[in-house]
């Protein structure tokens, strides 16, 4: 066994996610692979990183992630393997895994070792040549000391992802940082940080504002609200979500990843 | 072992049947999970019925069918496990098993176990926090009996699925139900129905009408025109359809979801 | 346990893909089913032929590759299993498996033993009724001699797939025969010829004709050249490859499958 996840920016039309399974299989019969997603947005660092933020904590102790976004392929980046909360990741050192590193990392090593590459490595397809194979000797319980040397986690490439602040009344200001599918506009609003900060909130009472949109109180689900009508509420995340009951935020506000959000007590 | 197919609205840009993955073999890592889809048009409860009605008998006794296209998530809608055929069902109690119930289910149950659940359990994710954790369970031969109490199945929620009918000279009449990604337009005229009403049908003589175009006699398989033609046939499902031999009856038809199809003698 | 890979031009709306491997699944429930892709454009063998080649040398051993993209389903095309390079094939005879014929088959059987088909076998879906069933038997070791009558690899459908040149000074000549989803323009210019070809090339001094739009010299990954910017190099399948560093090469330079590339000394 061994589950190893896969999370790029191939898209699905090409067969490199599929080559990929292709070489961890054939390290690694008996592994287990779930694709997170092969629909990151080209080269999109960030939201990859908030992808895997919100994906990992819910796989089962011992999986290996594997991050292929990787503007830098081919370049002088280094490739790291971290071990965090119990979980393994593989990406390259582009910040990718600032949200693992975030919660607190027990050990980083850079992936230097070339015995566990495929030969002779590619310049533009690191997935195949060295996510793959040294994913598949991971997940079959390879140490991580046998990848290169051991660095200490802090040294690792960080993204400056935007957080929530609070201004000079204290009231909260985040920033829609994801949009689903649904259309649905994920912000960086924790909720519980709110919760902690402003222990006497109301949330009959609150008030947000997105873009120059504004949005009255909490609701605690879609069907709190009419079709067609905008809602706010904590999403699956733990973050402060604007929805559309039955349809789009994204389409109803016009509203894009950036767009200010604003809480008002 | 154990399987469980996934049929969502979920789409696969975001993690959301990912994270249904990673819960999935956090509780039970033996189960084999196969997506049947992520693409139903959002809160779309009629395609998802009819995709689940089409694929589900093609998968080995004893597996977990979960459908998670659910606008009333958060709202007081049940969440409902049924026993079918031989398979298990697990979805949200609007309708969408509406062809598994007519083709006789043996029993049903509503899910109300909180101990089976993620806790806590969100007001907007009830497939990561509800559906896979139980249908986790349900591969691991979980009974039916500790998800919560049994219901008669014939009060379980249904849709109304648009019939066939015959016109008062017994001639059959149904419409566009569905449409493929080829373009191939399904219609809700089941083939062996027609023949045990009318035995003395003639396949070579058959007139269709597919809103205002006609089309003359069925074909057996899309060979039997020339490239750009289009044809009728009873296609891998069972009912007529609608085909461009290599081109989209969708495309050259202009037809959608509800145009009429009748059948002449 | 035994691998099977799918190709299809399915597309992943419908359920087509899924019921295959429910039928798979019933018949063989230890198989693991791999998705090279179902992105294949409608009926396009050649794309089809071209992903197989770059993908399946990258599976283990003993895997059945499994390839439906066939517009000639319902006629009286053959449907046929080969065995070469270690590996096993299953496809329509309609050229797809080209680039596997041409690295040399061991054997090939035309499949038409329909004691392992699906019954009913419909006209429109052998993908579910042959495909499936007989790759799920392939992958359990079933014997080719099962299928039906060995035939000369040489007597299968062969695609023209195009091929690079050399003009009457020695150039290499090739084209654009596909184009990733990064925009990335992949030609037939396979490197390794061209060095044995013209054993005394420089590839600092290479230039490079594409459409109308000239490159001047090769590099080795995207790093070297500024974002934005059009770069040449040798791609991950061993063909020249054009690119723009973290942009897309298709949309710079308006090319698209079939535009000619030439290379100057």
């Amino acid at each position: 066994m061994g589950i190893i996840t896969l999370l790029t920016d191939f898209g699905t039309e090409d067969p490199y996610a599929a080559i990929m399974k292709g070489v961890i299989l054939r390290i690694h019969p008996e592994a287990r692979i779930v694709d997170i997603g092969h629909a990151i947005a080209a080269q999109d660092v960030l939201q990859a990183a908030l992808t895997l933020e919100f994906a990992w904590p819910y796989f089962p102790e011992g999986t290996v992630h594997t991050v292929v976004v990787d503007p830098g392929v081919g370049s002088r980046r280094a490739i790291v393997a971290l071990q965090a909360g119990g979980s393994k990741f593989l990406a390259p050192d582009n910040g990718v895994l600032t949200p693992v590193l975030e919660t607190g990392a027990e050990s980083a090593h850079r992936v230097e070792n070339r015995d566990l590459f495929l030969q002779p490595v590619s310049r533009t397809f690191h997935g195949r040549d060295i996510f793959a194979p040294v994913a598949a000797r991971l997940a079959a319980g390879l140490s991580f000391d046998e990848l290169g040397p051991s660095i200490p986690p802090a040294t690792l490439q960080r993204l400056s992802i935007p957080k929530m602040t609070f201004d000079a009344e204290g009231n909260p200001i985040g920033q829609i940082i994801s949009i689903d599918h649904f259309g649905n506009l994920v912000t960086n609003l924790r909720w519980s940080r709110i919760r902690n900060q402003i222990p006497d909130i109301s949330e009959k009472t609150l008030k947000f504002q997105v873009g120059s949109h504004k949005i009255d109180n909490l609701a605690s689900t879609y069907a709190d609200v009419e079709p067609g009508e905008l809602l706010i509420l904590v999403g699956s995340r733990g973050y402060l979500e604007i929805s559309v009951c039955r349809g789009s935020a994204r389409r109803t506000l016009q509203a894009d990843i950036g767009t200010p959000v604003r809480v008002k007590r």
